[in-house]
């Protein structure tokens, strides 16, 4: 099967907006067993959106057309459809009864502009939209199917899933010739890509049926296995043989799977194990906490956090001695050390976690240069300080020293020291 | 001018990879007065790139295309465009000698893959790369002039920015009716996109020779203005009018404008006044200092925070009186008032602000049910507690009561009530 998108939207072509509508659909596509060769994205231009919808057509088993189905003027793609099928626009009783409806709903009468979301061209299947206005509609042009969606990202997804796929899918099982494919994504820190590019390299050699391929999204490195097969059992034998090698030789820089927070990661080990922990913050500025939090039921293993930017917050909030402060400085491993202990404390936790050091891009010093970071665990079997140097921006290295102080904690409740 | 973009990579058609190359090119170009006519997106297949070369090349005047320079076998952007263009590719001289000055550098041997970086088709213009290896090259096709830029970000903004953009202007210099262009992005809070939509829509009638575009990023919603005229003083005298019409209607919902974070503008008041806040926080854990943080400079007015999920730090921290949160629970307004107070008196600051409320998904009842989120601010003169209830996930609402938070400081400092 040959399928292609066409996105439609002014917005799309003047770089106000990313397209992040299409690749839901070509994952999802993707896993399904089938890659969108083509995408074209035209403006609201009625000559633009007619040419491409009769390119695509004459080419694809199958197109998804998104965008232009709103209520204004600007909206002209079933218009467009109605035109290259050379059929008319009809009013749709089932859609204009569901506007209605919805319209009801909010004590609203339906205005003239609404009621064009109402036209199809005639001929053209109609699945009603359950979070938006605009219907999904299917038209046939010579072999191909083309699928309409609206381009509001909610809206696309729903119908993509609800209307699109199933089609899609029923249309793959005919297919003589069918790719059957299992897909993970394995989600690493403490990596950097190019290494962890370079562990898995030999494996993907010998791993022929999976395709290897790499996303960053800094400190995290995420490893996506796609395994094809001539069966949906032969896909997912090839996938289990590839992540059981890919996790050998990446061991516990593997923290977790497609849907799973760093911070909930940690949050699960540290539930498991009843413990809890209180931090102590200084150059990341809450980002910590932000990130433990990110998940529900932090409150079970996360006890607070002592943001102390200002030196006299770590002696009011942490007990730092203020001669530590004056005879070592605030970026040091001492007062690193007696900030963990210090949350440790105050809070009886079972970890105090600290960080202190320079996120730039000022208050660097030859001895102390930007990028300089103690991180500190404090635990039952006393406190341990890490001298870190990281590079880049100033967001970079603040990210990059949250991860590090929470992945010290995260190996050592695995065991592997860190 | 018809300009178009094509991106070659499987990675962009598998849901892998979302294009973030192409918008900023495209904003650019539009800032010069061209809109972007088309994208296409193909695969690393042959057939499919060099189909796509002879399409657009034959309808186009300047095509930008990206992705495929690098040193792998997958790597075929260059022997298409030399296969269309029906000329050999050759290794150019000056190319290598900046490839293996490249590698000397790194105290590596040049290898035969990454030589064929240095191959491209006869008669190309080169512009060798200052930030990585492959280079950009020009070629003309009939009358379409060609851009060939690898896709790596760094490189291909620096390539773009250093290398086409100028070009492309000095070809639209020529151009009779050349479009001038003059933008502007005015970043708002407190206000929802409809209803940002709904008090600029007037003007947008108004001022017809501005285009008015709506970018979310919850909380904050962006309206992008793009003036045009046929000369720039024409264009930024529509800019400046249509500009100060906005700021009119939308009063104090604007903070900043296209590179301000919301923190860092707070920052600025801050200073402005020599004042300082420290911050109490139990559902944002620690967002709200996060967004504090985010520019340099936050130690000049941001003192701390208090990040306390479970209640005993809130006394041990806070001074919060163990009877109220028996009395009242933790999420009242009672303890809102005395974690802002708590955390003024503790960090002697000018400011105390207060957040605790229920995040979700969980922890709601029937008297406050999940989104319940108590804001507090504390100063010279007294201490304001506000009762609000914010919807959406969880992600949402945190982020809402974060901004939410610091936006009652920024109204009070503005001298404009909350």
């Amino acid at each position: 099967m040959r399928i292609e998108v066409l996105c439609t939207g002014d917005e799309l072509l003047t770089g106000l907006t990313v397209d992040t509508n299409s690749p839901y659909f070509m994952a999802k596509l993707f896993a399904l067993g089938e890659q969108v060769r083509r995408t074209t994205v035209v403006g609201d231009v009625r000559e633009e959106i007619c040419d491409a919808l009769r390119t695509l057509s004459g080419r694809c088993d199958a197109v998804l057309v998104s965008g232009g189905l709103g209520p204004t003027a600007d909206d002209i793609t079933a218009a467009c459809a109605a035109e290259v099928a050379g059929v008319p626009l009809d009013e749709n009783a089932e859609v204009l009864q569901s506007l209605q409806a919805r319209f009801a709903k909010r004590g609203l009468l339906i205005t003239p502009n609404n009621k064009r979301q109402a036209l199809v061209p005639r001929g053209a299947e109609v699945v009603l939209n359950a979070v938006g206005a605009a219907p999904l509609f299917i038209l046939a042009l010579g072999r191909c199917t083309l699928f309409f969606v609206p381009g509001v990202p909610r809206e696309y997804k729903h119908l993509v899933d609800a209307g699109v796929l199933p089609r899609i899918e029923a249309l793959l099982a005919r297919e003589p010739n069918r790719v059957f494919r299992a897909s993970l994504l394995l989600r690493t820190v403490g990596l950097a890509e190019s290494h962890l590019d370079a562990r898995v390299a030999p494996l993907a050699r010998i791993h022929d049926q999976v395709i290897f391929g790499f996303r960053t999204q800094s400190p995290q490195n995420h490893l996506k296995l796609v395994a094809e097969g001539k069966s949906q059992k032969e896909a997912d034998a090839a996938l289990a043989a590839a992540e059981h090698a890919c996790r050998d030789v990446l061991g516990q820089h593997v923290f977790g799977e497609e849907g799973d927070s760093f911070g909930g990661t940690l949050g699960k080990l540290l539930v498991e194990r009843g413990h809890t922990v209180a931090l102590a913050e200084s150059c990341t500025g809450g980002r910590v906490a932000d990130l433990l939090c990110t998940d529900a039921g932090a409150s079970r293993f996360f006890l607070g956090s002592a943001v102390c930017y200002a030196n006299p917050l770590k002696e009011a909030w942490l007990d730092v001695k203020p001669q530590t402060l004056a005879r070592v400085g605030a970026v040091s491993e001492e007062v690193a050390r007696e900030m963990a202990e210090g949350a440790r404390a105050r809070a009886r936790s079972t970890w105090g976690l600290a960080v202190t050091g320079i996120a730039g891009p000022d208050g660097g010093t030859e001895e102390k240069p930007v990028g300089t970071v103690f991180c500190a665990i404090a635990g039952p079997e006393g406190t341990r300080v890490e001298k870190n140097r990281f590079h880049g921006e100033r967001g970079m290295i603040r990210e990059a020293s949250a991860y590090r102080l929470l992945d010290l904690l995260r190996l050592t409740l695995l065991g592997a020291g860190a």
